[in-house]
């Protein structure tokens, strides 16, 4: 548990911060506004701005130094502030290649893929070439409980046939999304944890149809985008499998852990941003005679989310330090209460910068507070809602 | 403080009932994608629902009967009940033109209003054959004291000159919109509450642009819309100020009575409806081997949004009654309560109902929460924050 | 729902309050540190008061109308304005015979008493003569379940024997108290809500054993106190069962509804008087160079104080007022949405009084906050904890 | 920022926790027990328990190595989870010398304490041998803000002459309590924070007069208790001032700091022990066929309580490191920090379990429950309310 940042984390927080300012600070209105005229194409700065990041080092910073050459060394905890920096803009992740679901993605490929699969899609995605999918919640289930997942695998002589609906498949909108994973029940009658498998699925393959782009919040986050999608009859090679059969909840267990851990350090980020907007906000404006800054109510709120953006980074920090230290496995306490608190004090923090702003807050262009917030409040359904995280973890606190 | 709903009020509620059942449910899903589709376009379903809402008896229920020939003569608390109803689908209240801001704006008409401004803006509207804007809160100041409104109204000869700066003009993005009623400085010298005055300013009056249509959490609440708006050199003859040169503040204070009972109304059918998605869509999901309404922490969310829904309720009825009974102004402190109290709840109520949707919960497309949810979110903001009444409101109490 | 008070309510509610000026309000702080200090026993000035609080026709103002003779025929929602009252002094209701838990009691032997039963307890406790207890709450079972109950009811010949040990008996300490009423098993095999009895047991019988009193936050509210009781092979004759054997949940659902709308109105009456004590206390102090009550923080929590209040309050009136028309049965979700929200609303409004008041808060002698604060506690958790209430509200909410 | 415990600090844990289960929780119920009826005694126990802590090297472990030979050479961040275990019994941190009032006053003597001074008053407060108090608290004042303090301190000679009115002068009951460390203004008309000074007053100097013992929520934390004294006329010789004249917040300021993570650390203990009583409660009961640890609400409770409790942990450690690294004045801001956030986490996290263990959870004797949120409750006010360090953070984090 030591969390003071070392050198290594303190010279690469130095030059992202300065890439940010350079590159990403100056780019944003414009970004944001293109993007949400511009559905799902990439916008023109994209491919010059990762060729930037690349040559400054910051690439591929989430992959463990575990996952060899790709990787450029960082553990979690090292990584945590970095993820921190770059949840301050959005979009930003991409230009890193650090962006959800493809690093969820990558991990599983580096740790689970054989060689040829790994060459096939890991490499290219490494590399930024191509953007991946990660097919698992269902329409037609309660999808909290993974259990439920129904899309059927079905082995057919050298090949699987997979059928099944999903949707919120974060990425799959990108034009230059080329592969998915998809989460399927190989064995219906296996043991209750040993029904799900994972399996690669080419975006092009005969049977994939995107039915349609979905929206958080009435926002797309484009060019990534959630899709709802319909597998009718989709082929695939038998090496297409991850793993094995029936060994989709050990993907999926590895895969989840460093996902919320990034996804919570992005909203701290956020949240931290928030914050500092809500501060400018109110030494700017004047109500009843005073400064708004002097409002005692104004200094609560703004107190209230400077004590919870610090617990939720220290505990987020701990638990990255516990995967580094122990492994994912035994980090699972520390892993789902981060996820219990960081998007819940997102939305909190940011609502109260949005209130600060006044008409000004809620617009999605003057200020980046409803794209957080949007973000903050789908967070607490993603990979597992807040209840599943509570459920599983008020059982082992009162099992010990 | 009768709240029992009379005969009277019980008939329209039926008629009412049927009327929503028989051509707004059918339509919803179609509209709202529609107006999604064609940004400040009028749905072209939307005049034949207004002539079949005047048949039936279903028109401008909300403006008071003091208001003479044109009004069905309802009482705000025989009102409150159909509002609620009608806020069941946002965009709904205009079939029945009972919507913001055009009811507060014809209740300034009807009751400030000279013959000949009522002749020429007042009837059209209460036929709903043009709409019509509220110009007052400005980007540069905050607007939530209405004292820092700066816009300036300077006489000239016989006409008045506007110069100024607006936004979150609501409705102003309608192609119908052909009024503004526009809030600013006549005498900056004069005592604090009467600097300001209203003024009535021709949509196409030159020197009027509109800057650009702002969103409200990425929704556009089209085709009404929430436009920035520059005035510049606008000028209008001297018959156009309503009441009188410094009268401002008082003609704010008697439109924003009935408009916050309607917005909370409307929030707590809004909220009741959510409440119903809720309870239906926790039947019909099973997870770790239970229907979700079997769970614990699911009804307790379930009893809570009841709770706080009914009190939302009884509060609001007992606002109108008052303002029924002893005039807006011995209403002003359960005006304040309810504008606290209903969006906050809304927001609450709303936002579990999210959560018990899953991914289906945000989508804008699939349920109405994420529209309501921006909604209920606005209005927080909306008709003076939630701060400005809680200082106004604590105050009084403290002082009595 | 015509909650406005009526001239009855009015003219005794005139009487009250200068009954509670004039008697109770003077005698307010010695009473509390005499009963502090005289563990039960009965204040001397006790039946003087009485005597008056009668003769002012103050007296058993709970009781409904259709109980006769002894009833002065006030509906629940007359009586829930002068509950409201007492609840400004905790001790106050015994004044008036309005106190629980023998309001409760007197309402069993009224409702379902034989001639016999009431002759010998209800006349007397009507008369103030003698105090009584209601033995439900078991230490080893949790009794918020009440089919749990597991006390055994045996007969014997022409005797009951009663064998079990209670707790948190609410008046049993009180040395006026000579009869419980005993809830317990006559048949263990029966259908689940027709196992448990209730039964009259004399205080003096032999068998029964006070164990202790028990404290709620340190406080004895003494002379009634809480007592465990330890009841062995106590017998009482057969025509000592209330109703009939099995009858017990029904006689418990009769008792407990107007129980909790009188709580209830208690914990508002303390609440709003806890609101007036922190408005007079901000208005007394300055800090940092300005009287607290202009700091916008201190008048958000009163604004917010006063919003609950009138919320908590609507509600009851709400709930009260169902039971009259429409019988307890009807008005059974309104009953616990009361019994959710009000002793909650109160416990956060009492505390932000006694925050606003510094160390003088949490002293039981300077203020009388930290007693209402533990009356306001302990209520979440007597007749039936939050938790139930809100599992049975959720599932019929659910089930509508 | 590294949390990991040392192995000094686990070598110590390992024989706190030994002699706690040992000596403290076998005594614990007698104790409380007899302590309260035994007010302002001295537990026949506790001298020899003292003896035995001293024995085991568990003695003024509070004390930071900067002040020499008495110190056991401990950091704060050392010291944080064995104040923790101590806190998980209210009464135990005495028996190692570590109990506030006394730690605060003996640092103030080892930092700014005269060799004179230091040894007639720290020599046996390290010692254990007396007990002292800190008078800065006055009911005529709002005492949040210090500079509101009004007890004279006046030169007259070679003596101070001191009146004033003081409260909640903690540990002024104890028989052993021999001396007050008191702020009061020897300069009315110097600079805002320049006109107060500490004082040493021995208790038995003529002029002192105990008025009153005050109770928080009825407790009396025996044999410190809360006292109200008056100080009239109360003369001491020059050489009692604490650091000079006009010194006495640069003195609070150091006293504080330090103070206040134990309070915090104390709390996380008893809020952890709580968590843990309610996790065994919620195994030992069930309700509705269930067992009560299997409800999702219980779940989410406990879920909230290990997160909330985590996190303040964390917090309080982050503190405790920086005022160990960079000193009290640059980690200011965590101080406040803490002060807002663990005692309120700890009052809701107690609260839930005293739901959870139904009637039995309000009993002061039945669990420690009762007593435990009495202490998280005062600790709200005392050491500044929660109100001025949120308006002093927020004033911080706003000016960054």
């Amino acid at each position: 548990m030591n969390f003071e940042y070392n050198q290594k984390t303190k010279d690469l927080l130095v030059t992202l911060k300065a890439f940010m300012a350079e590159h990403i600070a100056p780019l944003d209105k414009e970004y944001v506004e293109w993007t949400s005229r511009n559905l799902w194409q990439v916008h023109p700065a994209m491919a010059g701005l990762k060729e930037k990041a690349r040559a400054a080092g910051l690439w591929n910073l989430f992959l463990p130094e575990e996952y060899g050459e790709y990787s450029p060394g960082l553990t979690n905890l090292e990584y945590a502030p970095l993820a921190e920096e770059m949840g301050r803009y959005l979009w930003s992740p991409e230009v890193f290649n650090c962006n959800a679901p493809d690093t969820g993605n990558m991990e599983v490929l580096a740790k689970y893929g054989t060689p040829a699969q790994q060459q096939k899609w890991l490499a290219p995605l490494l590399a930024g070439e191509i953007r991946s999918a990660f097919l698992m919640t269902e329409p037609e289930v309660a999808s909290s409980d993974a259990t439920n997942i129904c899309t059927s695998i079905v082995r057919d002589g050298d090949e699987y046939v997979v059928n099944g609906r999903k949707w919120w498949s974060t990425g799959a909108m990108n034009p230059d999304c080329k592969v998915y994973i998809v989460m399927g029940k190989t064995d219906p009658d296996a043991a209750r944890h040993e029904q799900q498998s994972m399996i690669l699925v080419p975006a092009d393959t005969p049977g994939v149809r995107i039915v349609r782009p979905l929206d958080s919040f009435h926002t797309h986050d484009s060019p990534f985008g959630h899709a709802e999608i319909e597998l009718k009859d989709v082929r695939v090679p038998l090496a297409n499998i991850i793993l094995g059969e029936g060994r989709g909840f050990e993907v999926a267990q590895g895969r989840l852990g460093p996902g919320r851990i990034h996804h919570c350090m992005r909203l701290i980020g956020a949240s931290q941003r928030s914050l500092e907007l809500m501060c400018a906000r109110v030494k700017s404006r004047t109500a009843f005679g005073r400064e708004l800054s002097k409002f005692s109510s104004i200094r609560q709120e703004v107190a209230r989310s400077a004590c919870e953006i610090e617990q939720a980074r220290l505990l987020t920090l701990s638990a990255a330090d516990k995967i580094d230290r122990e492994g994912i496995k035994h980090a699972k306490e520390l892993v789902s209460m981060i996820k219990i608190v960081a998007p819940m004090m997102a939305q909190t923090v940011i609502d109260r910068a949005i209130q600060a702003h006044g008409g000004m807050g809620v617009s999605s262009v003057d200020t980046p507070l409803a794209a957080f917030w949007a973000y903050a409040r789908s967070v607490r359904l993603a990979d597992g809602p807040d209840e599943v995280h509570m459920f599983q973890l008020g059982r082992n606190v009162i099992g010990r």
